[in-house]
C-alpha cells in the first residue's frame, strides 16, 4: 500500500510534537509544493511535555490548554497532514519505506517517503515493569499517560503514591501529587536526588522535599511490584535492607530515565550512540543522504565535549528539528550544539544548570576544580532577597568554564543562561568576573551572583598558584 | 599641613561610595602596610545611590538599612581612615598635594598623598537654579539630598510635584512621590521619556506613567523657577507654548542628568572626556602614574565602539573601582570595557538595555538594523504571563549584535544580561539564535525571546539580501 501516488516529493516526519512539527513546518516553508506528512504514534501532537506535570496538580485546568497547535491547524493553515495513531515500527532505507502500525485497528501499512525526518523522541526505561497491564502504575511521558493518572486520581482517590526516579519528571511529579493532597515516596538508586547536579546544589531541594513530607529512599532500587487480582500493585519491595516490610502504595510513576525511541531503524546503517540516540552529521543527516534525525531520538553534539550525547530537552528539539527541517530542503545550517542547560521549577525553587558536572569535568580528564558558593539574589535593601546557591567548573589549565549550577527562589533560570552564553564562547572565569551585567536593587547586587561566583574561582586559582 | 608625617606608603582615595570603597579595600589587600584614607565630601559612605528612591517611597524604611558598611567597619576592620566633609577642591599632582575643604569647619587642608585614586562621583545638572537657596527644590544624588528631601515631605505634606527630567533617577522619584499619593508632573526637554531607550521600549513605560496619574510634559524645558520670600519655588514657567499657565508646585525635583566630578582636576595634566569624565588606560592609569580614577567621575571603554564613554552605573563603578585600587598597589588589570548594560524597576516594569541604541549605530555609520518584538515571558500554560517587549540593533554586515532593549513585568534583567554577554563576545544574530538558553514552563517558552528576537533578525536580513 503506497500512500503516496502522485508525483510531488514526500516528506515524511515520524513524531508530532516539538521537533517533528518546527521540521515538518520548516520543511513546509522552504518547499511550498511538497507533499507533507507527520506520523504521530499518539492520540495528541503538539503539546509541551514539561506542561503534563502542572495539569496533574491543577494549574492547568484544562488539558486543551496543553496544545499550542492542533492538528487541523496543521493540515488547514499548513498544508500539512497528521496521521494521528500511527507507529513506526521497521525502517527500509533502500526502498524508502516505513513500515507503520495503525493502533486503532490493529492494521500495519507500508509508507513511502523521498525524504524522511525521524523525532521521534524518548521512551521511559520500564525496569522490567508490564506497565500497560496495570492499572495503578504510570508513566509519565505523554498524554495518554497525562490523561490515565488524571482519570485513576479522580475515580480512586489515592492517598499513597511511589514515584520511582528523583530526576526531573519524577520530583516534579512528586511535587504535583504532594500539591492534591497524596503522601508520596521517592524511590531513586542513586544515593541523593538529581544526581546529575552536583550535590551542594540537588542537597537544598532534598532538603525541602522532605520538609514537604515526602519521604525519600535513597540507594534504593524496586525488587519487585506484583499486582493483585485486579491488576493493582499495592506494594513494592525494594532492595534497601533498612525497608523490613515492603512499602505500601496506592499507585505507582515510573519515572527511572527515559531512552531514545528508536528501535525501529535497527537493521539499517543509521548508527545509534548514547541511550540509542541516533548519531548524524552536524547537519543533522544520518548515515542516509534523504534522512535526517532531530530531538530527543538524536544525538547532540556538546559544545564543552565536542562529543556526541543524549540530551533530550525541549530546547534542543525545537532547535534541531528546524534544522534539520531546513536542511533536508535545501538548507545548510550546521547546528552548533547545546550546553546542555536545564531548568525546573520545584516547590518554589529554580534548579538550574549548564555544561558539564565536576564528576563529568574529571572523567574527561579535565584538572578541573569546583567552587560553590551562596549569592544574595537582590540587594538586601529590598524586600525579598533569597539566597542562591552556586556550583561553578572551572578548567585550571585554560580557566575556561566548563559548567554552572544553581538553584534558588528567585533570579536563577535566565542568570544560568548567562552562563550558558559564556561556555558557549569558551569565556575564562576573568572574562566572565568581568562581565557588564545588568544591576537595579531589586533585580541583583552589584556585583552580580554571577561575576561573583568567579571572582571566588579567581581567587581560589590564585591561591593554587601559589 | 601634612596629613602623613610617618615613612609608610599614603594612598588616598578621593570618593566613599561604591568604587572609591572598593579601591580602598582592594589597595589594603594588597598593601597591608600602606596607610589609606578616603575623603568622602558628604556626611556618609557606602550607600547604595540606586537604593535611595526607596527610601522615599518608603519600601525602605529607615536610612541606616542603605548603608552597606559603616566608616567604623572600615577604620577597625580594614584599617582605612575614612575623613567625612572633606571636599576636593584642588589637586597639584607635581607636590603630591590636594587641597580639601572641610564643610563643617570651612577649613581647608592639603593632604598629602603618595598614590591617589579618583572616584569622585558624578554631581547634577543644576539648569543655572540655586539649589542650595531654595527651601522645596532637591537635587537627588546622595543621602544629604534624601534626607532633606524626606524631611520636607513629612513636614510639609506636599500635594503637587514637578520632577525635572525623564531619565532612570527622575522616573524612579516620580514613582516614589506618586505611591506616597503625590500628585507628579515630569517636564522633559525630549519628545518622549527615557530617551537612551528606543521608542518602541520606552512607549510601553510612558504609557504606564499616564496610566498611573502622572502628568507628562514633553519637548519641555524650566523658563524660570522663582522662589517667593520663603525660598519656596510655588510655580515654574516653561517653553512649552500650550502650557499658558505656569505650573503650580510644592516640590521639584531636579534630576535632569549628571556630570563627572572633576572640576577640582582642572589646571592637571588629567584629561576629561565625554561629560567631563576622566580618560584612563586600560589599567584605568591617568596622566600620571601614581593617580587612578574609576566610577562615575572616569570615563570607561564602550566594548561595542571601543570609544571613551560616560557610563555612570554602579556596576562599572564596583569593577573600575577595584581594579584601580588593585593596578595602584602592584595589580596589573586590564579593565575589558562596559557593554553600558542598565536595568530600572518602574511602576511593576524592569526596563534594561545593553549595547548601544540604533540612532548611536547609525550615528557612528553602522549599516544598522532594528529588529522589535513581543514575545511571552514565559509559557502561555503557566498562569500570569507577561508581554517582554524587544529591540535589537544588530549591523547588517557582520551580522554581529550592537545592542538589545527590553521592557516587561517579568524576566527582563537577567535576559539582557544573555545579551550583554553576547555583545561582549560579539556574537552574531546566527549564534544567540542557537543559543542553548535554559527552559521550563514557567520560566521561559521553548525558543527563549533571547532566541526568538534573533530569529526574527534572521528572517529581517534574509529578505534583505533577495
Amino acid at each position: 500500500m503506497y500512500f503516496n501516488s502522485n508525483e510531488k516529493e514526500h516528506i515524511i516526519v515520524i513524531g508530532g510534537n516539538v521537533s517533528g512539527l518546527a521540521a515538518a513546518s520548516q520543511a513546509r516553508r522552504n518547499t511550498p509544493d511538497a507533499e507533507i506528512t507527520v506520523l504521530e504514534s499518539g492520540n495528541y501532537i503538539s503539546y509541551g511535555t514539561c506542561g503534563l506535570p502542572y495539569f496533574i496538580s491543577g494549574i492547568i485546568d484544562d488539558i486543551n490548554k496543553l496544545f499550542v497547535y492542533t492538528p487541523r491547524f496543521f493540515e488547514e493553515e499548513r498544508k500539512i497532514k497528521i496521521l494521528l495513531n500511527h507507529k513506526a515500527i521497521k525502517l527500509n532505507p533502500q526502498k524508502r519505506e516505513i513500515f507503520v502500525q495503525t493502533l486503532e485497528s490493529n492494521l500495519q501499512k507500508i509508507l513511502n517517503y523521498d525524504k524522511l525526518v525521524i523525532c521521534s523522541g524518548a521512551v521511559p526505561f520500564d525496569l522490567g515493569i508490564e506497565v500497560s497491564r496495570l492499572n495503578n502504575v504510570f508513566f509519565f511521558r505523554n498524554v495518554e499517560d497525562t490523561l490515565r493518572l488524571k482519570d485513576f486520581i479522580g475515580k480512586n482517590i489515592p492517598k499513597k503514591a511511589v514515584v520511582v526516579g528523583a530526576g526531573s519528571i519524577g520530583l516534579l511529579m512528586a511535587e504535583a501529587l504532594t500539591k492534591i493532597g497524596i503522601k508520596v515516596t521517592v524511590v531513586e538508586k542513586a544515593q541523593r536526588i538529581f544526581s546529575g547536579f552536583e550535590d551542594e546544589i540537588s542537597a537544598i531541594l532534598q532538603k525541602k522535599l522532605i520538609a514537604e513530607g515526602i519521604d525519600l529512599m535513597l540507594g534504593t532500587r524496586i525488587a519487585s511490584a506484583l499486582p493483585d487480582d485486579n491488576g493493582l500493585v499495592k506494594s513494592i519491595s525494594t532492595n534497601n535492607e533498612e525497608t523490613l516490610n515492603a512499602i505500601e502504595t496506592d499507585l505507582i510513576i515510573l519515572s527511572a530515565g527515559i531512552r531514545a525511541n528508536t528501535d525501529f531503524v535497527k537493521g539499517t546503517s543509521i548508527e545509534l550512540g548514547k541511550s540509542g540516540a541516533i548519531k548524524t552529521s552536524p547537519k543533522l543527516q544520518t548515515a542516509y543522504s534523504n534522512i535526517y534525525a532531530a530531538g530527543d531520538c538524536a544525538c547532540v553534539k556538546n559544545i564543552v565535549t565536542g562529543k556526541c550525547d543524549f540530551i533530550p530537552t525541549a530546547n534542543n528539539a525545537a532547535k534541531t528539528g528546524r534544522i534539520a527541517g531546513d536542511n533536508i530542503t535545501g538548507g545548510d545550517i550546521i547546528f552548533p550544539g547545546s550546553a546542555g542547560t536545564t531548568v525546573d521549577q520545584i516547590f518554589g525553587f529554580e534548579i538550574a544548570k549548564t555544561g558539564i558536572s565536576f564528576v563529568e569535568a574529571l572523567d574527561l580528564n579535565y584538572n578541573a576544580v569546583k567552587i560553590t558558593g551562596n549569592y544574595s539574589s537582590h540587594a538586601k535593601v529590598i524586600p525579598g532577597t533569597q539566597t542562591i546557591t552556586a556550583a561553578l567548573i572551572v578548567d585550571i589549565k585554560t580557566r575556561k568554564i566548563l559548567g554552572a549550577q544553581m538553584i534558588g527562589k528567585e533570579g536563577v533560570a535566565k542568570r544560568i543562561d548567562t552562563f550558558a552564553t559564556a561556555i558557549t564562547c569558551q569565556m575564562t572565569i576573568d572574562d566572565v568576573y568581568m562581565l557588564d551585567l545588568s544591576y537595579s536593587p531589586g533585580t541583583s547586587t552589584v556585583w552580580d551572583p554571577v561575576n561573583k561566583i568567579c571572582g571566588q574561582a579567581l581567587l581560589d586559582l590564585s591561591k593554587r598558584r601559589f
